[in-house]
């Protein structure tokens, strides 16, 4: 029995290559969908519906017979009994056991050491996340459009971003567009190309784990498009009137977190050492010291190649995951084992309004209207389902036509 | 000023026949979209995403230069200083002034005198009711197979509908199909097509207010689909357990409500003559007594036609709604007053499963498929926006052909 928990890039790209195994998997995850993040933050700015970017996880392996999908929260894993601890809304602590287990558990949100942030300052990781920070955005626009005082217009259309690493930047960058392209014309007392869009970062660059030139060209692009980028500067504060960036008060009432994550509690779990972020470090076959039947894959797990740390992204997950799947499968057979885990990095992509992207692939580096291509073709590519290809295809080609976004509600859900 | 509460089908025909009309107009929902209502059992379940059915008003408005649009809350009307009473997170209790008035509020659930059934039995009326009742469907089939007692299976798989008006049948018939197309191969340990699905109502007959040869042919449609229909008793209880109905005890962790609603406070807020529903009593040209600059129109409105009152239905209400707000140009540009309002019935159309609606128009009556044709064509025609037209007809061909539904997400959403 091999147990995966986490129904991301890394366990989804785990489970598809324990597909012909002569073994029974469970796959258990807390959602019943598999999410796109790199999207996410096309949900939040109302471009794409959550359903545009997540699939049931249990039809996406509906096809593998040998696989079972379990809706739980994973709460424990006890490594000497071989057995992991689910909980559900029916039942608590049930204990599924292993022969091998492969957490792909990823990350959550981190506030450095100010979680009273997480109120006024929502994180982008789950759609319940994105339809939170849509339903933020939105609302700030109506709420100063029933306000007939103008002097108080400005604070309510000013949005801060805390973090310039990709996901601010293209929130950042995506809010640009759709005041000037969507919301223009539809609004009779404030004027939305008024916003105020503000970029915070300590660092000293956007997209600081792109090269320099991509930095450069990322920045150039977000003054063009009227975002305010502000580098250099810690987030000291931040309440519900606004920010507090290197002394200056920000005024806004829209701040969103897009600076910071820390990994699961898997390395908690299996009480085994763990780098500086707190990831699981990991032997060079993806498993845990003393256990080679755990492996820990994706953003929750540690190792360097060619000294360096492997960054948290989606590719690493997916070649982690088909890597633990692959040799467990080998195990299972009695073939000979596969050499250690090596990344292959087929490049970085990060877009930066309509029709602007920055890609490095090695030594190559571009920026404009080509790498957005790209990044539109490589996005499409690596969705879950063909259907979703298909309709996020026409949705982008919609938007970039008429401006009209595909998903522009403002839902107050019931929390249940 | 002409003002107008609520954004739904009569508030949004008036607003729109009041385009070209020299008056402000200041539209106020507490939504930020109109919702196409009669698709809402398709959100809850799976099938379209909530954007598909639901547009930002201000967007279907935006070439309406006269129109302002604002999302608050409207607390109470001042009759006599002519004002309405608005809310919004910003602020309390601003006053918006008038010289008429159109209300059309519509209706929220009514449990009959039981608030305590609502916790276990969710009502449909909004995009976030459809959201929580998919969460519940869907997770039911989780539950049921994370489980592997087999003999709670039952119980967790049961569903009861309470009310068997238009949306419990179109309901429990989707239901119906879901289990049988899109689930059917996905689970490992469960037979999704065990589900039990209940009907239940008080009247004697499902799709009480269709011809009764149309209520046979529903309910031959429903039997052969599985749902057990069970037709002239109550429901007695409602709790975390099941339902009790006429006297037996039914076990079911999933029950929905879909019997009955109630008239928003807008007589409440009038303090005006009701009909015994609650429903404000209108005149011939749907204004209020003594006061010839309210109109009252849609579900919220009572108003008799040929002796028998005017059903609480979309038709109804975009009648309404646009002579309400053709009376007021006429008004203002001192045109000869028209006529009294009379509803011109265009038909009733309910669908029961997949390809099979039942369809009646005066004397002219049919069921089937090509019944089910018809309520396709016009379900599209009725869509606030063309982009929504063929994105829903897409998604309706994809589920058609392949039992793939659009958005089977369970989400649990933050609420703020």
């Amino acid at each position: 029995m091999v147990v995966i928990v986490g129904g991301g890039f890394g366990g989804l790209a785990a489970a598809r290559a324990l597909k012909r195994s002569p073994v029974q998997v469970i796959l258990i995850d807390r959602s019943n969908h598999h999410l796109f993040q790199p999207l996410l933050y096309q949900v939040a700015t109302s471009v794409l519906a959550p359903g545009q970017i997540a699939s049931p996880i249990r039809s996406i392996l509906r096809n593998s017979q040998n696989t079972t999908v379990i809706l739980g929260n994973v709460t424990g894993v006890d490594a000497k009994a071989r057995n992991v601890v689910v909980e559900n809304e029916d039942r608590t602590g049930v204990a599924v056991s292993y022969d091998y287990l492969i957490l792909a558990t990823g990350v959550q949100h981190s506030y450095f050491g100010h979680p009273e942030f997480e109120k006024y300052a929502p994180g982008l990781k789950s759609l319940a996340d994105a339809v939170t920070i849509r339903n933020r955005i939105l609302r700030a626009f109506e709420v100063a459009e029933a306000e007939e005082d103008p002097s108080r217009h400005q604070e309510l259309l000013t949005f801060v971003l805390v973090g310039a690493g990709p996901t601010g930047v293209e929130m950042a960058s995506a809010i640009a567009v759709m005041v000037r392209s969507t919301l223009k014309k539809e609004f009779r007392r404030i004027d939305p190309t008024s916003a105020r869009i503000v970029l915070v970062d300590l660092g000293t660059r956007p997209l600081g784990t792109f090269s320099p030139d991509l930095s450069r060209a990322a920045q150039q692009r977000l003054s063009d498009l009227g975002v305010d980028v502000r580098l250099g500067e810690g987030v000291e504060l931040i309440d519900e009137q606004g920010v507090t960036v290197g002394g200056e008060r920000i005024l806004g009432k829209t701040v969103i977190w897009t600076a910071g994550v820390a990994p699961s509690p898997a390395a908690k779990w299996l009480g085994t050492e763990t780098d500086r972020a707190g990831r699981v470090r990991v032997k060079s076959d993806l498993t845990v010291a003393n256990h080679p039947e755990v492996f820990v894959v994706g953003d929750t797990a540690s190792v360097d190649q060619d000294g360096k740390p492997l960054p948290g992204v989606a590719q690493v997950a997916m070649q982690q995951g088909r890597y633990a799947g692959n040799l467990i499968r080998r195990r299972v057979v009695g073939k000979p084992l596969s050499g250690p885990f090596r990344y292959f990095d087929k490049g970085n992509l990060a877009v930066v309004g309509k029709g602007f992207a920055v890609l490095e692939a090695g030594k190559f580096r571009v920026s404009g209207f080509a790498a957005w291509l790209v990044w539109v073709a490589v996005h499409l590519q690596f969705l879950a389902q063909s259907s979703l290809r298909v309709s996020v295809f026409v949705q982008w080609t919609w938007t970039y036509v008429t401006g009209q976004r595909g998903s522009r509600l403002i839902v107050k859900h019931h929390c249940d």
